[in-house]
């Protein structure tokens, strides 16, 4: 008998508590020890903040998986290399060891990759015995090796459906009202998000007609004239755009250091409420923009299906991975198949994935630089598939409120 | 036999087209004349744009329940008094009498209601027989004499979803990241939208913790006061605001003269970006905040049951009471009962409706004015009980795109 510590990391998801679900379940089929959860990720582990997940029941565990948000917390808190932050790395394996825990879960993006490979190593310095997995979670689907990351395809699936609402919106308007509408979706460096409000559009008039990513240096006055000759070709012009969005010196549209327009007016905000104030001083055209943040990744309202079966797998197959034996390993997606599309799970190096990111490639982007290719479309089509709808009481969906009680500490408190 | 005009007015819904299969399958089931739909609402038939419904297909009325925006499109354009707006009124009925119009169906808010009562006055004045019927729509939710309007339902429910899911991401984060989340929200008069995102709230702790309405003069220390007050003793803060929110003096935010911060900095956007860089500077707290725009009134993927229930059968309804022989009325909405929830369509005339507005009364807000009743919750509640999932291909909702021919023109070209 061994014990376990779960923790979630970096921003959160509409299903990164189906992978806790994934873990739970999978820990309590092996019947080994206590699985403890650390609130607010690795702050959980250094603070000695622990939860005792034998407490969970099968109801809590079942709504778990359609509950969005970090049920445990979830934290920003970057460790270092082992050097610079050697006193944390430490603290950690003294956590460890008082809770007896051989098998560290650590669920998040690429910063917490870093820091689950980095206790795998501080571990074999201090020849302390742990299994180490890392279990992918981003919605900006930036890791390498895995062929998407757990998080994108509901976030995927949620702007595709927005702004193609948003704009039958404003077809139905646009003869007298606004003609332009911007969609801001998140991907600070990656348009993965951006490149999914493509699948939204069948044909080329029908939106989005504009989509600016990160990785396509904005260009003001080739991007005003496509705003034009759409509006002078479909009579309105729907417009995703990455929160990214950056000139070619890779500067910011949001912090770009010329922050007056023509008319003297400070530019402030994001993306969005930049492209409208271009829009409106030099086109002259009305415009109105909608900002998702937050909302396009809680909105489990709208996961996708296929999303959620691989959110639980990654997180089920990671304890076993781990109960095997691997360490400093990720549970990744690989697809086996494109038509039909066919997934499995399997297991990669950390050493091949911490501190890499995968940007669109530029075969995924058309030559004008305003939409996604067939390529792109084949990509992510899949990842969006299915529906797997919440439960509902009084009209809204009934997610999980779980109370616990923290395990009384045995450490004294920690000092950094 | 006698033919009947459709047409689709002012800002779009998710349920409006609902509303147009009602009217469809009434009056066919009805065994009349032909059923034409407007062009863009009034402007479809000042121009004679017109579409013979009649070929639309069982499966495309079908499929209209499912689709939001407004499939024969619609129009912000306000006809004005019957003295200055003569001409176009007089328009109105000679389109009227080239097509053997008797029925004339506006699908609409407030200033479709009052062209509706003056198609009416008009043809009288002519001695022209119509039945004018106006079927209400619009988010605002603020007509008077129906008990709630079709369209708002379903906004309800998707900002008080939206706002619980992004206040459970906000809840996993704050100890190390955002500490405070705004969605603005639409209603530029009345706070029924505003109002709905505190269905999502079960508690004092949980989110949302500050509702701002236009019918509540915003208070900019008060306002500090209560979010610093709310992030002391609940950890975060998560706030609806209505696009409305205006001062004492009735001057919105978004509108406010005194464009320039205590660092000098232009004060652009909306609520939002204005409320965001008020708790960034005055409180030094991180914070977030998503505008909704189209997106929530578009959301048909989200709708709620009875708002589709309500949309169907004030249309339905609306052409059987003009085929009864009732003229200048509207088809409203009717709570029969609370406990449980029951509710009819009757009519009303539309002299007791146009040109008047309902806002939130008093005992809808709470004495802090930062919140709403019991009372208030009473009313909404039962307007977003239940789903009404549309179909879904390739991952994403498979709406309707109708093509039509237009009837070919009779009369000379208008020119107003």
């Amino acid at each position: 008998m061994a014990n376990a510590i779960y923790a979630q990391s970096g921003g959160v998801t509409s299903v990164i508590n189906v992978s806790a679900a994934g873990v739970i379940n999978s820990w309590r089929a092996n019947n080994k020890g206590i699985l403890y959860a650390a609130e607010n990720g690795i702050l959980g582990v250094l603070n000695e903040e622990l939860i005792d997940t034998t407490s969970l029941s099968e109801f809590e565990v079942k709504k778990l998986r359609q509950t969005p948000g970090g049920v445990f917390g979830s934290c920003r808190y970057k460790l270092k290399s082992l050097e610079q932050s050697r006193k944390e790395y430490e603290r950690i394996i003294e956590v460890f060891a008082a809770y007896d825990i051989k098998y560290f879960f650590y669920n998040g993006g690429n910063d917490s990759a870093d820091t689950c490979l980095k206790v795998s190593q501080i571990a074999e310095q201090l020849g302390y015995p742990i299994k180490a997995v890392h279990i992918p979670k981003t919605i900006d689907n930036d890791l390498v090796v895995t062929d998407n990351c757990p998080g994108f395809g509901s976030v995927a699936k949620y702007v595709a459906t927005s702004i193609r609402e948003a704009g039958i919106d404003l077809k139905s308007m646009y003869p007298s009202s606004t003609k332009v509408f911007i969609l801001e979706v998140m991907g600070r460096n990656a348009g993965w998000i951006a490149a999914s409000c493509g699948l939204a559009s069948t044909d080329s008039e029908t939106p989005p007609h504009i989509i600016l990513f990160p990785e396509v240096p904005f260009d003001e006055e080739k991007f005003l004239n496509k705003v034009k000759a759409v509006v002078d070709s479909v009579g309105y012009c729907v417009i995703a755009a990455s929160e990214g969005t950056r000139d070619k010196n890779g500067v910011a549209l949001g912090e770009a250091t010329n922050t007056r327009d023509d008319f003297g007016h400070a530019k402030l905000g994001g993306v969005a409420n930049i492209l409208s104030n271009l829009i409106q001083t030099k086109l002259g055209l009305k415009q109105h923009f909608a900002i998702a943040d937050y909302l396009q990744r809680s909105a489990r309202h709208l996961a996708s299906r296929t999303d959620v079966e691989q959110a639980y797998c990654v997180g089920h197959a990671g304890v076993q991975f781990a109960i095997d034996g691997q360490n400093a390993i990720m549970a990744y997606i690989k697809r086996v198949s494109q038509e039909p599309y066919l997934w499995e799970v399997s297991h990669a190096p950390l050493h091949d994935i911490a501190n890499k990111e995968k940007f669109m490639p530029r075969d995924f982007i058309d030559d004008e630089g305003f939409n996604i290719t067939k390529k792109c479309r084949e990509y992510i089509e899949p990842l969006i598939n299915g529906e797997d709808y919440p439960e509902y009481s009084n009209g809204l969906p009934d997610y999980l409120r779980l109370s616990y009680t923290k395990v009384a500490k045995k450490l004294n408190v920690f000092k950094s």
